[in-house]
Formats: C-alpha cells, structure tokens, sequence
C-alpha cells in the first residue's frame, strides 16, 4: 500500500495495471485524534470526530466537526486500491426501491480516447451501478417529504451538534448574541429537524446511492456553514496521484465537499479513483467531460452525449451537478456591455451553442429529463451560474439576476421531481452589494440553499483572491450562504498546487467560521474561547492544537523562539521575558474578583470603599509582582 | 552607499562610527514608474504618484497613489546617511511662529543605557529641533480653524484626487453606487475641502514639525482608507538595519503610515534613522520608552519620565503618539470577567500602575500637559484603547465602550488645546458587532477619525490572522474607519519578518481598497475596472501590474505557464489552450453589439427580429470559430 504510482507515466491498460496505488497523507493532525461517537438510538452509526486533549487534565477534550475522513484515523487501514468501506450501503439497501444493474458499457471516449501508456489505470475494484426502481423514494428530499428520517438524517444530526446529547448550557446566551438574518438556527439539532429542513428544500444531503463511503453531511443555512474545494486537472498539466492526494489534502483542512472539475484526458478514470476514496460529497460539471467527448467544441454538444455523460457519472457515484440550465438565449445579449463578459466556463459553453445552433439551450429545455435521471441517483443540483459577474463592475447587473430567476423557476422543477437543489452564487462583487445577492437568492429559489464562489471583493490583488474573496465569503455566509466554493492564491494565474489548495481551504474555514460566529451558531464560540483561554493562559501548546493549522501556527512560534521550553514560559513572543501585558490581567482579574466578592460591589460607593480597602494589600502585592514581573509557569 | 550595515554588531559610538549604512530596497515596482505632479495654482509642490504604462500605447498610463517615497524613483540619490530631503520645511518656516532651540541633550538611558559595541550608531546628520512659540497656529489643525489652507493640505488633495484636476466624468455614477453610511466623500478632493475636513477633527494630517522628510497625507474618513504598518524590534531579537528596511519595505507594499513599536535598547537611535529616512508619518507608543527607562517595571512611571520622553521623541519627529490616557483605574475590574483580560500592552502597563499606586492614570490626570506639549510640535494624537477585546467572548463589553467614551472626553479637550486627534479601536470582533463599532465610536468623539487593528473575527486561526482580520478590516473601513492597522501573519505567534510584513500590508490594501469600493470612492473602481479590462484582453503583462503586487502575480501564473509567450496567449491558465471562457465572450459581445445597434432593441420583438435576421450570419461565424477556438493573438 500507498506506494508511489504515477497513473499517466505507467505502461498500462484498464484494470490490469500494476498494483501501485496513490500515495495519500495519513495520519492525525498534530495534537489531534479521531474518535467516534453515536447518538444514543443508533448505536451502530460512528460519527466521526475529532478531539484535542488540553494540557490540563482536568480540562475535558475538546470535540471538532471532522471531515477529514479515514485519513486522519491511526487505526484506520487504508488501501487506496480498495477504496473506502461502503458504510451507506447497508442503509441504502434496506430502504429498498433500489436495482442493480449492468451499467453503462465504459468507452475511449470517456477518457478522451487515450490509450497506452497515456491512460490511466482505472480503478481495480468497480461496483455495478444501482439506481432508483419505481416511483417509491430514492432522493432524501423524498424520504423526507414522506416522513421518514433517514440514518442518513440521524448522523447528521450527531455530527451537527459535535457528539453533542444536549444544548449546552450556554448555547441559548450565544445563540441570542447572532444576527442570523432570518435563518432558524436551533441550539440542537434533532434527526426531525435534519428532515424537516431537507422536505422544506431548505438544505440538502448531497449523496449519491452510488457513493455509499461518503460520510453523511448536509447543506443548509440552519447548519455549521460548509466550505467546498476544487480540484482537477486541466488539459494543461496535473496528473491522477495529484488530484487523489489533493482530494485527501482538501479534506484533511476542512473541506466538507470536493469538486473534481477535470478536463482533458483521463477524466473518466481519475473521477472513479477519487470517488472511491472520498469520504466527502464529490461534485462535478457534467458538460467539461460532454465537451471532452465532443473534441472540445460547444456547437457539437447535444442533449445524447449530455444525457450519457449524465448517466456514466451517476452511475461512478458523482453527489452533486453544475448544471448552467439558466445560461437561456435570450440573456446572452444582456452580458455584452460587461467588463469582463461571461467568465463561467460553462455558461460560456453553453453561450457559445445557443449562439451557434440559434436554441435555447438544451439543459433549459430538457431540465425535466434530467430531473429524472439525476433523481433514481439521488444526485443533488447544484444549478451554474453560468452568467455570474468576472469583475466588480458587472456584480448584480441584469443577466446575473435574469439567470438568477430561471434558476429559482426550474429549482420548483427540479423539487417536483423529487430532486435536491442547491444555488450557485458570485464571483465578484463589492462588499456593498453582497447582502441583496442573498436577499435575491433566497427569495426566488424558495430558500434552496445558496452555494456562492467568493464573493471576491475588489479585481486589484490576483495571487491574494483567497483574500479579496474571503472577506466577501465571511460576509455572505453569515448572511445565509450555505457553502462557500474557495478561492485559492492563484485564482486567476494558474492551477493550484497542493499549497494553495491548503491556503484556500485555512482561507475559507475561516470564512465559515466567522459567518457561523456572527449568526450565532451554538458550538460557533466554544472554539474561539478555548483557543482564547489557552492563550491567556500561556498553554501555547493547547494553542497550538485548537488552531485551524497546528502545523504553520507552532512554525511561525518557533522562528521567533525556537526553544522547547518557551511553549509553556509565561511570556508571549510579542512583549519579551522583561514584560508581558497577558501576564499583567491575571493580577487584574485577581484584583477585581476580589472588588466582586461584595456583592453589594455594583453602587458607586461600595466600589469605593472595597477599592480602598483592598488597597493597602492590593499595593504591597503589586509592588512584590513588580521585583518579578517575569514569573516562570509552574508545572 | 547602500553598503551593508548591523549597527548593533558594530564597535562604534554615536556619531562616530564608520561610514556605512542600512541596506534598503530602491527602485521603482515591476511594470511601474515614480512621477510627480504638481496642482495648477501650486507649480512648486511635488506630489508623487505610480504610473503604470499599458501595452495598447492607445491607453492612457494609469495613475495610482504612492506612499513609497523616493526609494522607488529610479532618479532620486539614496542617502540613508543623510536622510530624505525636509522637503515641508521651508513651508513650516514660511509660516513664522516656531523657534530653533538646543534640544534635550541625548541621556544613556534614551538607549537603554548600553554602550560599546552594543550601543546602535545614531543618525550622523542630526537637526536642531522647533517648536511652537506663542499662541500663533502651529498645527493643522489651528491653521485650518483659522481658515488657512496649507501647503500640505493643496499636496494632500492633489494627491488624494491622483493628479486628476476635475471628477472625473464617470465619478458620480461610482459615487452613487456606493454605501458610505453617512460619509461625505466627494467626487473631487479640494484644498479647501482638505482644510474643512481638519477644522471639524474629521480628518488629520499628522505631520510633526520636525520631521519635514514626510510626504503630506491626511487620515479621514471622507478621503482614501489609509493602512499603517507595525515594525519595532522587541526586546528579543531585530536590529536597526532591519527596522528601517522594514520601514521601506513595509511603505513599498502601500503602508501609509508606519509604526515603531521598538523596545528594549537602541530605542533612541532606532527611531532616528527609521524618521530621517521615513517619506510617511510615524507613530509611537511613547509609554514603551518610558518603560525602558524605569528598568521595566510599570510601578515606577511618573510624569516625569513620561514627559521627557515625550519630549524626546517630539524633538525627534514623530507624527502621532498612541497615549492610553482612557485605560482609567474605574475601569480595570470591569475586565476582570473576560476571556482575555486587558491585551493592549499600553493598557497592561497602565493598569498595573493604577492598581499599585491606586491612583488615577497620569495620563489622564496630566492630559492637558499632555496636549500643550504635542500642541507645539503638531504631534497627533492616536488615543489608544488599553481595554480593547483580545478575544471574540470579549468584544464590545462594558470595558471596552467605558474607555471609549473617556477617549470622546479627551478628544474635545485635545481639540480645545489645538491638537489633532484620531482614535484606535479594536481588536477581536465578530462581524456582526463591528458596526455599532464605528457608530459609537463617531458619536462618542466627534467625528474623530477612528483607527481600528483588524479587527479579528475569529480566534481560531492563528498564523493566518491577516485574513481572519481582513474580513473586518475590510468591513470596518466600509462603515467608516479612516485608517486601518495592519495584521501579520505572526500576530499572536511571534514577530513578522520581512516577507510577514509585506503579506500584512498586502492583506490591508485589499481590505482598504475594498471599503473604498463599498464606499463608493470616486478613484477606486477605477483600478478594478483597468485590471479587469486587462484580464480580459488577456493582457497578462497590464494585469501584473496593476496588481498589488506584480511580481507575485507574475511568478504564479509563471509556475504553470513559464514560457514567455503565454503571456500575451490568447487563453489563460485555468482552461488551456483547447477552450477558453474569455475568449467566447468576446464572441457574444460582438454579436450582442449587432442586436444593440438597433436603437428599438429594447423591445422583445425587436431584439426577436434582430435576433434572426443576425442568426444565419452569426451561425456560420460561429461554425467557424468552433473549428479554430484556440486563436493567437497577433502583435
């Protein structure tokens, strides 16, 4: 296992390569452990989370939201070759109303027709395809609506609330402290709620029957705001090791879904590596790969070669669709005074057909039929916004609220077929128009969770556009985006490596985090007063570990003070051994806790009089701490 | 020159060590040009601005606000012995009212009382100080009361307006675009607008008489958000050639301002190379020194040793000082409940002192001594905020506002004595509690420009605090924050290095450029809509550098696409050569352009009508082009 294997460089054929397999990272995160839990009525589920010991022992364990996977599990043994255990399988079965069948037949053209040495090995174990049989529900969204909660729903719920069995105690005071802009977050999240938002189309469960390893997750503005990385090779370089370990990379700093936005060759196989080792929704843009199979040219697509490719990825395992079908002819026009035009690449391709063929474009007309399809999958929409604006000066102009409304008409559609939907959002908009993006968005798609790329809020800094975007990011999920698509450093520029897939996820972790804080998500503060209370008290490890990143924060630590032992001294990098201001508030705090001893402390008076008398004691004491300001910790 | 230089490794002894000097970094950015220019009605004055020339010589160059000094004028001679030229003292002079004088004489204790070889070498060209004598104005802000315009004021609104001489004629359509909340920007900057602006304390100009080397800038909410930068060695690591290129470096990037947070020893000496060479205003916090000269200890401060370094560093020329004259004895138990405690090192240093005299703050006791002395030099007051939240549980508390409304008392008294004032802020603030921020802040001190750090909005992600603070820099500077403190990278780890500082500022551009966005600045759309321009003209050489930082921009898109010729290619790096959105667009404006050309195209039957009779000739173009997507650009 995890031996080295470079899929495009290796003389081989489909299925019968040698058992090499892609090297992924493995391993916990520094200070952390992955540990399981299950709510009390299914003991057999094992939520995943993970948990970081404090120094103190009397401190108890602090408990994380973890997408990370089997990757971050030290028990865990991982076979690449293998893929991830089917743990949806059992569930998905048992529901019944499900067929397997012999797939779609696999073609040259799936892979850009390479052959030889230049294709890559497919991956070794495939699974025949199910599908829905009937009219029975297969789509959560149907499971939902018939008041079933789905085990789907009750892990989710667990995972929601971070193993939590009950609101915490002060979860009220915090939750009363957002500003969530008409969202319902609960202070705890029930199984009936996870359905109950899912049946409103307020949130979905991207979950593809075909991808039983992925860990039940959901989408929605009335949960832990959820971030999405994107990989993929370009026909210009990157190859299938690459996009696998970047897959596990992503999820390894938070990413809660993956987009494998590949093109070129090897699109089929690359795709089915990933899926079969993803532990998270894995999303794709169906028409790059209908586009492959067409040499490249838009004018050739047509809704057959669309509808296989529709077919072949549902059938791989694919969670979730762009689908540009509100890219319509008649808004085309409306984007030609742009400053930056249409920069989508699929309502590009889609501009370029209905301009050629003279069509409305034939995802809008034929949207019924891939609501149906996509539906015996339970493949969720994630609808393009194919017209979204490049650049500040084209934010919120006419076409990319024309789209917008198509999108809210064909999100009734797709809900009627029984299918999930969620809302692609900006791009590129200035801070002061941010908010009426969500306004909109809820409005005309009835609430459908909004799924937004940034928002970037100024064009001047390419190689910063994690930057520009996460300020618009922060600001649209806490207005009531779902999921924030991130941006990496070299948005713009070229592919991202697998530092900057890092750099956009920490990016946009904080992003969701910041909007989760701001709308007052119960288990939202716990984490930044841990991380808090550890810096106030010089637990620089514990510190360390509650970060997003242990690794780069104990770096950047270390370059300043390299020595072990100043991890636990009693002064912070910033102030020096000779004064240290944290250091100062501990006197303080003990100084005012006795002025609060009284309770009688609040009249002016009294304050008084207890500050006079704690004086003469308070002064002697102070003037002892000031021959030694400096105090070493006592371990 | 420009031989390398450690003055802290040196044998020498002040005045009289060798002839070397701070190696620093000249010449001009990539793509970029130093020019100057001059208002009508004021031939003589210099204002310096960025040009960047585009590759259509058709374009006109673009002109941007520089703060870099002449180190980026590949014409200017850089003597770091000598120091820049005083180019505001024959203004200062020309207005009377200040007298030459033998200034304190230099102690041992100014530097820590080191000698020998640890001892820095002081700045060889030393001035004689000024100060104001009598009661005739000497600062701006008494100038601007008694209706005077200033030559720095003329500098400071040609250079705000970017060497325009009238609103440029698309301003007002910006303008209105914007949400400035209650802000009065106008579409064109005048002198007299300038002298308003700094008699009602709206906006200052820190500006100390005696140091003439600096460039007029204006902080105020009405005119461009500023940055200010954070250098200073600790007491343990850095020395003065770092400083001072951290200075040149830090003003190169786009800081505004710079502040010297130096402590330990060589304080003196530092700071004096880091004013004779600094084109842009520097700030202190003078209680640091004071410090320093108490042996560390907080307890044993007074007046004295606080007004002498006041007066030390006046005579030397700092602009602003950061006096924590707010943190009052009442008000230090009410941080006793926080998470964090009191985080501002001023603020620690001042609570301790009232907690071991038990005595109120002498800088609130002796503020009126305080003013008459910066009165006399134009120092500007930056009233600092000793109780600002150190963590998300701690914003917005009791603590923070109660030494808010002291620094709105303090501002008026300030304001009475002739003294220019601005005000610091916070901090750690989740997103939703930042407005009431600014709006309390404006209400509470007058308009008074505010000066905020971050804030952070989360306290999850040390070691990428630039961007957890970016998000409410950026929000912060929207409401309407004047000047915005930058955040590193190391912040809470450790001290930035050169390549954190340069990061630091690259993260508050963005933020300030982006809430000159929202605002609505008449100048900042229009660098977003050249750089968008050139992104998509696939002009990847304009789009460099119109960048905030041509060089990263460059050595990125480079990674994936090195040969030179991609980068005039007429597709970018994220589709490849095969399939470009850009360049569809191009397609879809031409013909949107043909159905607009019909005046009635308004009309749905109209754009119908043109729409087929464009179809036939717009379907065979389109073939075409779908048989040779990939087009070069001809040069």
């Amino acid at each position: 296992m995890n031996k080295p294997f470079s899929p495009t460089d290796i003389e081989t054929s489909q299925g019968a390569g040698p058992d090499v397999s892609p090297k992924v990272t493995t391993g916990p995160l520094t200070g952390s452990r992955k540990v399981y839990s299950a709510p009390e009525s299914d003991a057999d589920l094992r939520v995943p989370l993970r948990e970081i010991n404090l120094a103190d022992p009397d401190m108890p364990a602090f408990r994380l939201y973890d997408t990370s996977g089997p990757y971050t599990d030290e028990s865990a043994t991982i076979d690449v070759e293998q893929g991830l255990p089917p743990l949806r399988r059992p569930w998905i079965e048992s529901r019944g109303a499900v067929e397997a069948y012999d797939g779609r037949s696999m073609k040259p053209v799936d892979n850009g027709n390479v052959s030889g040495k230049h294709l890559a090995r497919n991956f070794p174990n495939l699974r025949q395809p199910i599908r829905g049989a009937g009219d029975a529900p297969v789509t959560q969204l149907e499971f939902a609506r018939a008041g079933i909660v789905t085990k789907e729903m009750i892990y989710i719920a667990h995972r929601e609330n971070a193993g939590r069995t009950q609101a915490a105690e002060e979860a009220s005071a915090r939750l009363a402290d957002g500003e969530s802009f008409g969202a319902s977050i609960p202070e705890f999240i029930t199984p009936e709620f996870v359905r109950d938002e899912v049946a409103r189309g307020r949130a979905i469960i991207p979950a593809n029957i075909n991808h039983p390893e992925s860990e039940p997750m959901i989408i929605g503005r009335n949960f832990l705001t959820k971030i999405n990385a994107n990989i993929g090779n370009s026909a210009v370089t990157s190859s299938v090791e690459e996009e696998v370990e970047k897959m596990v990379w992503a999820i390894r700093w938070g990413a809660d879904t993956v987009m494998d936005l590949s093109t070129g060759r090897n699109i089929h196989n690359t795709r089915e590596w990933i899926l079969r080792n993803s532990p998270v929704p894995i999303g794709t843009v169906p028409i790059y790969q209908a586009l492959e199979k067409v040499d490249g040219d838009p004018v050739k697509l047509d809704w057959e070669v669309y509808k296989d490719t529709l077919i072949e990825q549902c059938e791989q395992g694919v969670d979730y669709f762009t689908i540009h079908a509100g890219v319509r002819l008649g808004y085309i026009h409306l984007t030609a005074d742009r400053v930056t035009g249409i920069v989508s690449r699929g309502g590009s391709i889609m501009a370029k057909w209905c301009l050629a063929r003279h069509q409305e474009s034939f995802l809008y007309e034929r949207f019924g039929d891939i609501c149906d399809i996509m539906r015996k999958y339970d493949v969720s929409f994630s609808l393009g916004d194919g017209l979204r604006p490049g650049s500040i000066a084209d934010a919120n102009d006419r076409a990319q609220f024309a789209e917008l409304e198509t999108l809210g008409e064909l999100t009734k559609v797709a809900w009627d077929k029984g299918c999930q939907v969620m809302i692609e959002g900006p791009g590129h908009v200035p801070m002061h128009k941010i908010k009426v993006n969500v306004e909109k968005q809820l409005e005309e798609c009835g609430e459908a969770p909004f799924y937004t790329l940034g928002p970037l809020t100024t064009d001047i800094a390419p190689a910063y556009d994690h930057i520009t975007s996460a300020i618009g990011a922060g600001m649209i999920g806490w207005f009531g985006t779902a999921m924030l698509c991130y941006v990496t450093p070299k948005e713009h520029l070229g592919l991202p490596n697998r530092e900057d897939v890092k750099t956009g996820v920490m990016a946009y972790k904080i992003a969701a985090h910041a909007a989760d804080l701001a709308k007052g998500h119960p288990l939202a503060q716990a984490r930044d007063d841990a991380i808090s209370k550890a810096r106030f008290d010089f637990r620089w490890e514990d510190q360390f570990n509650l970060s997003l990143d242990p690794e780069t924060a104990r770096q950047f630590h270390d370059e300043t003070l390299p020595k072990e032992a100043h991890k636990v001294a009693h002064f912070c990098s910033m102030c020096g051994p000779k004064f240290c201001s944290m250091e100062i508030t501990q006197q303080v705090r003990d100084y005012a806790a006795k002025l609060k001893g009284d309770q009688a402390a609040e009249s002016p008076e009294t304050v008084e009089q207890a500050r006079r008398e704690g004086m003469d004691e308070m002064s002697e004491k102070f003037r002892e701490m000031g021959e030694k300001v400096y105090v070493p910790v006592e371990e």
